[in-house]
Parts: structure tokens; sequence; C-alpha cells
């Protein structure tokens, strides 16, 4: 029995690259947007600009499969072996909460 | 005008020391319910044991000031400044969603 996760990459990205980051993130959205198992995603930026992590994705996926089928596709693929910016993809469960 | 704003902490905790982190960062919570601007937070726990941040904590304040004025506090100033493990807090805003 699969159940939701949440999918949370933490990106580290050079002052200047940004906006660029920006567009890249954006454009990968788009295509996991139409992945089975997609829920939500939220991209945050900090307000801080020196900030160890400028930009945090926080993503609701209705299993870990269906993440994992949409990231082993060429195109979203691609989008993870960027050279551009750190990144640390990883699931997770909510363990405490208020 | 103050707004909202996201406290996302990503934290590098070492193996064998999570079940005290979650100790000590429920502990911390129970402080910070209680603290002015306070609005909810969520601790997520790594699927994957060895992922890069096995915890982060994406929590809700009314605004920064509150964020800053409850973290200035010596109980919560302590849990700021334990060397159990690494963290990384920072204030966010949503820059991209669905």
């Amino acid at each position: 029995m699969s159940s939701p996760v949440v999918l949370i990459n933490v990106f580290s990205v050079p002052q200047g690259s940004e906006e660029q980051f920006i567009k890249v993130w954006t454009e990968a959205l788009e295509l996991m947007k139409n992945e089975p198992g997609f829920i939500d995603a939220k991209l945050h930026r900090s307000i801080d600009k020196d900030a160890r992590f400028q930009f945090i994705n926080v993503a609701h996926w209705e299993s870990a499969e269906a993440w994992k089928n949409a990231f082993s596709k060429p195109q979203l693929k691609a989008v993870g072996s960027q050279a551009l910016f750190e990144q640390n993809p990883a699931l997770y469960k909510v363990e405490v909460e208020t």
C-alpha cells in the first residue's frame, strides 16, 4: 500500500544565477505537473540572499514510486543532472506537526 | 506592513542520534507554540536514512520579526546553539507554486 510522500529539494544557487535557476525550475515544473501521482509543489526563495540554501522546493506526490518514475524519464532526468546549482532531493514523511 | 514568512530549517543529524534530535526538537516546539506570531510547524523525516538532510522543519510565522523575537529568548536561543546537529535556519517566501 503506497502512501503520499513529501519531496523536498534543497538548492544552493550561485549568486547572480537566481533568475536562470527559476527559469530552469519552472520549466521542470511544467513537465512534473503532467506526471501521474504529482499533487503540488511550492518553490520557496530565501529572504536573505546570503542564506546557505536560496531555494527549497516542497512538493507532494501520491507515492515514492510515482516520483521515481517521473524522474527516471529523460527530460526530467536532464533537469536533475544540472550542473548550474547544487541540489539535495530526498523523500520525507511528516514526523511531528502542530 | 509585515507579512507571513516560512521558516525552513534543514538539519543534518549524525546516524544514531535521530531519536535524541526528535526529543530536543519537540521540546523546542513546545516553547515555539506559545510564542506570539507562531502559526504552525511540520518536522519532516527522510525516508532514506542516508539522505544528506535527515530532518527538515517547515514552519509558518506571522512575520519575520515574530520569529526573530522568539529566537532571541534564552530558552529557544539555547536550542538554536545545539552542537548535536548541523542546522541551517532561514526565512523564505513562496516564489512559485501549483
